[in-house]
């Protein structure tokens, strides 16, 4: 019998998050005022966040330790297993090895909780009663309800009104763990207010929900906000998936050519990433990391890198990133995760310097991969984890076509047990090809009048 | 950090299925000729089952060994975990100490692969080319869609129409993995077509699906049928989750006192239950199991045990079992899994001999169980589950009042992940009482005309 599954005990939960702007030769270009454009330092962020996650968030210290209460509460489903996907090498007929990490077992089915959990814990440490954030498909608001229960913390949750009727169970799964979850733009907000007063039909959007879930927060002192991915500081959380298939790997007998992982604001990408990015720091390794965004929304392979807002309206702090333009508005394609016009500061950094690779895919090859992977694998992929098997199949076809054997590990990054919808979909041929034109990006990008990067 | 997760490896597989039909003081009665209500052989199972599930069937060896072929498919997800309940513990304040095996990590989400695999396998070996079966809430047609998608066996499903319209994810589920599934009754064989004919807007129900899946099978020669529950061969594949339990017991340095499972047919609770009371047999411990079944469907704590048919319009062989009486028809409650009118042969000889307990419980006191359960441990169960997870609660409560410290195992048997509409009911309100009335049960029990047990 072939060992498919590498499996680690709750011992071996890694006692550090790795923090990679420490090893990167050129550090991330500072946030920008909204208003002003001058440098800001991180007390700006103080109204929003705890103090721990800003210290985070401007860390240049190599690795974090991660808090005993944290690694407690990981220990309810992590470490999470590494499988080696033998039936799936043997369906692509290919010489590669693939392995991949298996994010789908925590409780909300994805690698949120990760962040979520961590965030969750400094907001009590600093006497935090209540945190809001918004949510688009869902994931990341259910990670964030699923930590706040734990640590005891009121939890209000924006979602996009649009996706809070077409997606009742994720919203059933934060109020079974106890949050409030609200169909956005809600009359309990200036935001919101504002919005439904032009439009009392609107469906929402992830901008306004951002500006409703901030308000919130600004609002009140003892209400914090959290977020979900881009920032520094989530990224650095989610490493623990790539500091435990380090090991994973290592007990395998292996080191993978080839790391890919789906690119919505950077977290998940980065998380499986960045421990092996390290390598390649620290030990001259060669290990190629790739960005699997969708062609619907590529800010990695046709945006630019140029400072922008992290939200639509333009509240945000302006952060250096590759970016299609605050205004640009994603086809509603259904791995809702990856529909974000920006890419967090630390990834965008490490592109422009040509330490990773990025590459899109429409979703129709996504969902062909997905549906190939759930019949060989068993296990059914979130529509945002179909992304990194299509550059999986891609590559493994390569190493076939040129007769070498490739070792490919990637980030199975969540299930699709919530996303059923989007199979059915895709087996009633109602999804499109989703390719931006040029047009479109150039139309986007003339809009902004955002700091250029020099 | 204390320990959450006793976990096993591949290698740790267990090798055997346990047969408990060896160590029971009272064999299992002979099943009837429903005609001429003679005792019948094993030939009469050979249009529907291939040959080696009917030798398990009747098998009185004590050990049957697991093929390779299975072992390696069951690696997929197995060894499943045994969690340490802490977090429940604290929140019950209570000096009993919880541990659960957690079934849902598995590609559909339940315990049901693990006998579907086996069966699928045996199949295969015989040259079957198609296999057919029932599905209401559709855990087990999830299953063996799965299990047929490795062994590249048609798979052709059954389900409820009525649960094919309300559960349109579970369907998608099977497609995704590649079987077919058609909205019982259907115009595709003659016991569809009679139901239609009589009224054409028919919901279905398990009986009318199980008469045509049965019709399918016997009409064609490389078409077999596939049951879920029930039979002694499906009860003994699923004692892969009690022989892990063992080992993981064992290496928690603990015996449960009181082993809970959730009953519907009897194959969950057989899975999790006899390995233990192999050890009531074999070492004379005196480990209490307990079977956990829904108010609204009490065979075990209020039906009688007598020969019934298994399914509703009689084409079965007479099985000798704790019912209901077949034309029993349980209230429309979320545990569809549970709503099954008869008990296994096996288990309900066991019962018979007082060698197991049973518990009835309603399902707002099993959705407030599992509500609670959520919020403790994160893993939000499937409504089936929250029945084993009622009967936890009030023992963990016993042991409180009593001031003993018990040790309570139970089977998480699946995720809620295809349910989250039951807890959209619940926090609505909209669930209710289902308390049966004796006159209903003699009333259903009046009816019979089968053979009673001297």
């Amino acid at each position: 019998m072939q060992e498919r599954k590498i499996t680690l005990t709750e011992k071996e939960i890694p006692e550090n998050w790795y923090n990679i702007v420490a090893d990167m030769p050129n550090k991330p270009l500072p946030p920008l005022h909204p208003g002003t454009k001058e440098p800001i330092g991180p007390e700006a962020l103080a109204p929003l966040f705890p103090m721990e996650l800003i210290k985070q968030e401007v860390s240049a210290e190599k690795w974090v330790a991660i808090p005993e209460e944290v690694r407690d509460v990981y220990s309810m489903w992590r470490p999470t297993p590494l499988y080696r996907a033998h039936n799936l090498e043997k369906m692509l007929d290919t010489p590669a090895k693939i392995y991949y990490k298996y994010e789908g077992v925590s409780p909300s089915g994805s690698h949120k909780p990760n962040t979520a959990v961590a965030q969750a814990f400094y907001n009590k440490q600093e006497g935090v009663k209540r945190i809001t954030t918004e949510t688009g498909a869902g994931q990341w608001g259910s990670a964030l309800s699923f930590a706040c229960n734990l640590f005891d913390i009121e939890c209000e949750v924006y979602m996009v009104k649009i996706s809070y009727h077409q997606k009742p169970y994720r919203k059933l799964m934060m109020n079974t763990w106890g949050a409030k979850v609200f169909a956005s733009p809600t009359d309990q907000t200036d935001a919101g207010r504002k919005i439904l007063a032009e439009n009392p039909d609107s469906p929402g959007s992830l901008g306004i929900a951002i500006s409703e879930a901030v308000e919130r927060a600004a609002k009140d002192e003892q209400t914090k906000y959290s977020l979900g991915s881009v920032l520094n500081h989530v990224l650095m959380h989610q490493t623990i998936i790539g500091q435990e298939a380090l090991v994973q790997m290592e007990k395998a007998g292996d080191l993978p050519d080839i790391v890919v992982a789906p690119f919505g604001g950077g977290s998940n990408f980065a998380g499986l990433a960045f421990p092996f990015l390290r390598l390649n720091f620290d030990e001259g390794k060669n290990i190629r990391c790739i960005a699997s965004e969708p062609s619907s929304c590529p800010k990695l392979t046709r945006g630019i890198f140029r400072y922008d807002f992290g939200d639509t309206v333009g509240m945000t702090p302006l952060l250096p990133m590759y970016t299609l333009g605050h205004n640009f508005v994603p086809a509603p394609i259904h791995a809702g995760g990856l529909r974000y016009h920006g890419a967090g500061v630390v990834v965008s950094q490490l592109l422009k310097d040509n330490y990773i690779e990025a590459v899109a895919h429409d979703q129709l090859e996504c969902f062909e991969a997905g549906v190939a992977f759930a019949r060989a694998e068993g296990i059914i992929p979130a529509p945002e984890a179909n992304h990194a098997v299509a550059t999986v199949f891609r590559e493994a076809k390569k190493a076939k076509e040129e007769g070498v054997s490739k070792t490919i590990l990637f980030n199975l990054c969540g299930h699709g047990n919530f996303d059923m919808k989007a199979y059915e979909d895709y087996f009633a041929g109602k999804l499109v090809k989703h390719e931006v034109t040029a047009e479109e990006i150039q139309a986007s990008l003339a809009g902004l009048d955002t700091p250029v990067i020099g």
